[in-house]
């Protein structure tokens, strides 16, 4: 009976967030981001459903070092999309985070207008778990949002970590925000990420700035010529914004509409979201398989002491591997 | 009785190799490339006895588009070591090659030179087997040879796969390999090589080609100068060589001697080991655990139906890895 109770709930839910319910909508997030094995299911469920309405939307991934401006640009670009008449969902992918210290997108002060519209739907990271299961409950989350009719999601990473391949794997378009520098535009980036980027754009061209910027922008260019095609045979696009002054914003959204046009005429698009799917699919079974071997208690009792002797010189890693999996498998 | 036959065997086999016996070489090498489990054991065991023999050796790893003149470099490397004494082992790491195909380096005639010198000892690509499998065979061949008393061991990969990754996380100094051309210099390597290079040599500068070499070289500084440090917190080296007409190759060697001694100083060196092994761990934990699940019948069986799914947005990919684990798992 529990069971038919909750598949009725769960119906009811779904509806209701296709309807574009707010409270809803909230709850569904809860439930995807909870611990508790009944809720989780119940999210994955719901998720499961939903997957199924199909919607046009664009996901875009913006990533960058603190201080580069995120906030303010996501602020900036939110509010030209709101005037162009779309809803908006925005997401954050940042495990390091906590409630405490609070992510970016956490600190909605800092987001005033957005967060007061009713048709931006802002969610920050959620406050614990490790970045896979935050990875999960970001791309569930984007389900969710775009059943309820939010047609543009931003999902914001600080670009410091593993999170922002997480990112790349989940969205149409990945920006990378920079500012405008001495030649050492990418301090703090890691290794890789310019070359996951499908544009970059240099914030805090205005002033002084722009000038540096404008250098800056045939720098990058210069360099990213070094390197092969993206993926979508596009090349990376570079672009120039001031998102306090609002400046070049629409400029920004035409460069990356113009890109994500080509890609869907190349079928680029709908070829890379059907990978993103199988990548989460396979990404999801080994986490799953991993999870449940390192949660194990003699894995955990034993695997200090296999890695130090591995670090050491005193077992091979092949045999260490053997000898762990053996230890945990129950022996027939 | 077979068992304690075996260690006799493998003990046997191990001094054999500590005296740097060749075909002693050979035999272990052919069982730790064998795919049955009885020889693969006892391949497996025999590394793990001679893991603990510590030998002051230098791992390097050479990767390229072909036609970079890698083999070319190689063998001129080579007569550049042997002439300062050193023993010198050299694998390659290509899943993508086959037997009849032939792997550059199982093209011996093109290292003529090397092929013949009892100080030196070639080992193609394993004609089988699936770049993990190759990636395990190649690392523990590394210890079979640094047992036998080669202490510089080059491994070779070719520029466009998922294997530099490998390799990289098995050698002291990474070193990518290019020619001088107008400005795109890194057409056809993957992107990322380039930042997990910790030096770049371009060959062929000769001839016409010197000055072209010399502009490529200032390109891949400026450009490289865009990215932070390597986390040996050595700028990656750039240098140029001409291997055809053995010109610089002693330069080169310096450069990665040099680099190598500072490696050693910062205590980076040994870090660096520690943290490859503990990798290749981690790496074999979560390969072998992979390898069981996707061998299994039930899970081949139903693998493409969910993929399909997934990738038509009838199922989320969450969903998908829960249900095909439960269909795996035995009832309870």
């Amino acid at each position: 009976m529990q069971k038919k109770h909750n598949q009725v709930d769960i119906k009811l839910l779904e509806s209701e967030i296709l309807n574009g319910d707010i409270k809803s909508i909230s709850k569904a997030l809860t439930l995807i981001e909870s611990n508790l094995p009944q809720y989780h299911n119940l999210g994955n469920e719901l998720v499961n459903s939903l997957t199924k309405h199909k919607k046009n939307s664009l996901r875009i991934g913006i990533t960058g070092v603190p201080g580069v401006g995120k906030s303010t640009f996501i602020e900036a670009l939110g509010e030209h999309l709101l005037d162009q008449n779309h809803k908006i969902g925005i997401l954050a992918i940042d495990p390091s985070s906590q409630k405490t210290k609070g992510s970016i997108l956490g600190d909605k002060t800092r987001m005033e207008n957005l967060s007061q519209n009713t048709n931006v739907f802002i969610r920050p990271t959620p406050s614990s778990g490790t970045l896979g299961g935050v990875a999960k409950a970001t791309r569930e989350s984007i389900t969710i949002l775009e059943a309820a009719g939010y047609d543009i999601i931003l999902i914001e990473t600080v670009g410091v970590g593993q999170s922002e391949i997480s990112v790349g794997a989940m969205v149409d378009f990945f920006l990378l925000l920079m500012i405008p520098g001495a030649g050492d535009e990418l301090q703090g980036i890691k290794r890789g990420i310019m070359e996951m980027a499908d544009g970059i754009v240099i914030n805090k061209a205005e002033g002084e700035n722009e000038k540096k910027a404008m250098l800056a922008k045939n720098q990058l260019e210069n360099a990213l010529h070094l390197f092969p095609l993206p993926e979508s045979s596009q090349a990376t696009r570079v672009m120039l914004c001031s998102a306090l002054h609002k400046k070049a914003i629409d400029k920004v959204w035409k460069g990356i509409q113009v890109h994500l046009n080509k890609n869907k005429k190349s079928n680029y698009f709908e070829h890379r979201r059907a990978n993103q799917a199988v990548f989460w699919f396979k990404e999801a079974v080994k986490q799953e398989l991993e999870t449940s071997f390192f949660q194990n208690e003699i894995v955990k009792a034993n695997w200090q002491n296999f890695e130090e002797d591995v670090a050491n010189q005193k077992l091979s890693p092949f045999s260490a591997a053997k000898q762990i999996i053996e230890k945990q498998t129950p022996k027939q």
